[in-house]
């Protein structure tokens, strides 16, 4: 670790790996940052790395020290994080003495089985000599290529064993697997072709996401916007790599896009995706609808993402998104100009701000979360740090906060499991020294790590901590109203599941609480909030019917038949007229049938 | 769930499980106990079935839902425990179309084969007119043979189907696999060499576990000892399958076993071990120095249990319990006499009560954690039912506690997850209707399943929560005063892990708190406790080194070599001559070399 400046790490100590906490701890270089359940240790091992560039590690004991790690390493995995989950097994006799018995030794299972179709590896020591060469094997893998977890189970005899430091053996880069990707002249080629279709559209359009950060080239995106005179928009893993307001920067478009955003893309003639997965949240549920007049470039560094819908992609390059673009930047010089498209953009962008009135209306008292969040970023340091739960926090922070050049935001995009924020922000806030993070969370969200208020207490660390509370499960509440008539179950205090009173949680934890009901509220806290030194609590409450925004939904239409509208056509509907107003490639025959 | 009669499922509504809780609601027959994180599902649902005899399932989501579930599932496993978990997924399209990529659909990812060699059954319903045979084969294989969880995973667009009920087929039992056991006419023969080496025996042991009462034999437990004339030892998941104080029934044995029943498993010359596992806890780490003097006989339904240490077992029935004993009693006419045996056990009993002031002072002004469990069983009530946790509560709650008849005690064996003592109290009241349900939880575990505090609060169910604080994680303290001369990481408050103040977080959940300090509050305070209604909390601070008791220990020798002792020379180590009097096999050379 010392070796890999590896400054802290994440875990809970147990009979399973009591020798390498105490290593360590001997050691003296590596902090543990001790947590109160493994999940929180795999997701603050992610944006540790995602705040400092630096792999880390959790470490787990046998048993349930392990299952209880398995979500945060899923979410890792689903969104390319690399780290290194380093779990405690029992003495590794019983692997095969008890391989058909349902627990090996005392609290021992299979756990490397259980995570080896959601790491990049899994592996156990089963030999003390091969320790040195499997920990540093992981330690590359986990970053190369698509990065993400890797997973190596230690049995106690394998910790404790004694080994002559001369019988440990490196891991050989030599033998990192072949990446299926292009580069060199293969490369080359593959851009000039995507630049001769560029100079033949009229609207072209990049859409920017996290695997650029991942490869290392977010520093290149204002060079490439500058040299191309490209609009581009970006993913929500991808929305910190570039000031929000930057030139050419037209926000972000999905299910849960902006109006502005979901037209330019729409309305693109080709389409250039760099360093995103194309998931359904961003691209909806028919991707033969996704910019149905474009041309779509796809540069992934996973072939399998590319494959996923290789029939409608024109241009298939799986690369890592640096070499692409530092490629495209070569090829880059005699691009035509989009002037006008780019004046389009702009036309959409004026039309359409991310907040409004009509969309987000204070309803019943409340206010609402996404002028909230207009407001919050007011608000926000040179270099705010933020985390996000999922729900109310999730969706209007990613469809309305503005970001400047070196602030962040970081949430759990793929896995999307209620319970990241708080421990995202522990992560965040370790990698930078005990650094101030804003976590955005929500009543549903904070129950899934609420133990973890401890760690913050325990570290005092710097953590501004919104709650949003709206009385339960809120998404879920609008999918029941949706799909059943709007009957209740399991989503909110009436029908079967409450939250505490979280000021009142603050107390016994000794955070200091505020609470949010009011705009008058909102000018009164928040600055204080933002000035407290140490971690603290802002409770904000919200209608707990109120909607998100525009967002992709079914129209029902009199008849009583369903339309799955097109990525354009944003709920709450648009009149048809102001609809075709804005769709240069025409109106969808799906949207001409919905009647308003 | 109505024809199963299933009144209560445990689970979190998702986007992967809405159409479920809508169906279950909408039925009206099965209340659905919505907790905080699925491991709590998956918790309380082994409690549920453990206190009602009733299978009962654990709805969860897709993505984390599932995740989250895995300890619980684990749990299960070791522990036996039949349980339906039915989770959510994505379309079932996506399982093809997205078998090479990180994510299926938004959130979902193969969950069933996660949990593949951790359940008795997993499978994913792929076409709709299956899931009736998928849920009955899972409902039905849970309890065949030897119990265990069984997952379904069932994509969306599965449970949203419209099947015509003609077309759902039923499971038939005759699918059920043939179970590797004896019965009829074979076990006959078995038992009655048994029966001939029992008539030989001078000093025979019952060793009585779990699966007797799995097998749903525990009421034909006293007929077994009053026929058979035959002292018994119970495991600690088996301690409440008869009371505590019945004539034949001298404790439990282990490596925290108590020293009467550790001599009594020592020198008995025929071992006979019914539905135990001979986990390592009971057994120690070499079968070899088991009961080394006697034949052991083991009868267990899982053939893999008993080929663990076939070289060690003179007499191996892989049978039901239920049919063991049966039979047993068919051919118990003729039995020897084992006065002698029986007075022994008497005097051990006699010389080693479970409690006393050498092993288990008060030390420091902090009272000792196996005096207040002596005591608080002067406070049970007749059907008292108590959950634990792992450490404090695990260790002197199996090691002292003393149960009448129709009082319950349970916790995980297996696994021995922290955090279990809580869901599992939730699952047992929720089974009694809202009964009422002692748990004895510790500062370590609480803070695991911290969030439960609030589904409690919110069923207001009469749990009685004994939360002992002792500064962390005591029994990792005490590894690493074993190990590593006391250096301590990620223990306690000093070396980086606290907990928060449980009686201000009572407050905060409008939970009635208690402190016990002293003799003067815990005369003062339990009874409170006992007679209040609904949930209460009861924090009890014990000193943060006290050792557990009688244990199997490493001995360190004045040369500085350490020495393992069989199972019945327990630390603290009582003097070579105290020992040798209480051997009747004679003291083991490992013992006499050992100098106190």
């Amino acid at each position: 670790m010392t070796e890999k400046e590896i400054k802290h790490v994440f875990g809970i100590i147990g009979a399973g790996n009591a020798h390498i906490f105490d290593s360590i701890q001997k050691k003296g270089y590596t902090e543990i940052i001790c947590v109160h359940h493994e999940q929180a240790a795999c997701m603050a091992m992610q944006t540790y790395y995602r705040t400092s560039g630096k792999v880390t590690a959790a470490i787990l004991t046998t048993g349930a020290g392990s299952t209880n790690g398995i979500t945060g390493v899923v979410s890792a995995w689903a969104d390319s994080i690399p780290g290194l989950i380093i779990s405690g097994n029992e003495n590794s006799k019983y692997v095969d003495l008890h391989k058909d018995l349902r627990m090996w030794g005392v609290q021992g299972y299979d756990s490397s089985l259980m995570v080896d179709k959601v790491s990049k590896y899994s592996s156990r020591v089963m030999d003390p000599v091969d320790t040195r060469h499997e920990i540093e094997k992981a330690y590359t893998l986990t970053t190369h290529g698509r990065p993400g977890p890797c997973w190596v189970d230690v049995p106690m005899n394998i910790q404790s064993a004694n080994v002559d430091e001369a019988e440990l053996y490196p891991y050989s880069l030599s033998e990192n697997p072949v990446l299926d990707i292009q580069t060199g002249e293969a490369l080359k080629a593959e851009v000039a072709g995507l630049v001769d279709r560029l100079k033949k559209a009229e609207r072209p359009l990049f859409w920017l996401g996290h695997g650029i950060r991942l490869a290392g080239a977010h520093n290149y995106i204002k060079t490439l916007l500058e040299k191309c005179q490209i609009p581009a928009l970006v993913t929500w893993a991808g929305i910190d790599m570039i000031d929000s307001e930057y030139p050419l920067i037209y926000g972000r478009a999905g299910t849960y896009g902006q109006r502005c955003a979901n037209f330019i893309v729409q309305n693109c003639d080709l389409l250039i995706c760099v360093g995103t997965r194309m998931a359904i949240s961003q691209v909806g549920y028919d991707i033969t609808e996704l910019a149905r007049d474009a041309d779509i470039a796809v540069i992934d560094i996973d072939k399998h993402e590319i494959d996923k819908y290789a029939d409608r992609y024109q241009y298939k390059i799986a690369a890592d998104a640096k070499d692409f673009i530092k490629e495209l930047l070569n090829q880059a010089a005699e691009l035509s100009k989009y002037e006008n498209w780019i004046n389009q953009c702009d036309t959409y962008k004026s039309r359409y701000p991310w907040v409004n009135e009509t969309d987000h209306p204070d309803q019943d008292g409340f206010i609402n979360s996404y002028r909230f969040m207009e407001k919050l970023v007011g608000h926000f340091k040179e270099n705010q740090v933020v985390t996000t739960d999922m729900g109310t926090a999730l969706l209007s922070g990613h469809q309305v906060l503005k970001l400047n050049d070196g602030q962040r935001l970081m949430t759990s995009t793929g896995l999307g499991e209620m319970g990241y924020g708080l421990p995202a922000a522990i992560g965040a806030s370790v990698a930078l020294d005990r650094g101030e993070v804003m976590c955005l969370n929500c009543d549903g969200g904070m129950m899934m790590n609420l133990q973890e208020l401890q760690t913050m207490v325990h570290l005092h660390l710097p953590i501004k901590l919104f709650i949003f509370n709206n009385d339960g499960y809120l998404m879920i509440k609008h999918t029941q109203n949706a799909l059943f008539q709007g009957r209740r179950a399991g989503v909110d205090r009436k029908s079967g599941v409450s939250c505490p009173d979280f000021s009142a949680l603050a107390k016994a934890f000794n955070i200091p609480a505020f609470q949010v009901r009011s705009w008058e509220d909102f000018d009164q806290v928040i600055p204080q909030v933002q000035e407290l030194q140490g971690p603290v609590i802002c409770e904000v409450f919200m209608h707990p019917q109120q909607v998100f925004v525009p967002k992709l939904s079914l129209a029902i239409q009199p008849d009583g038949t369903l339309v799955s509208p097109p990525l354009e056509d944003l709920s709450p509907l648009l009149t048809r007229e102001e609809l075709k107003s804005n769709m240069i490639i025409g109106i969808h025959p799906k949207s001409e049938s919905i009647t308003i």
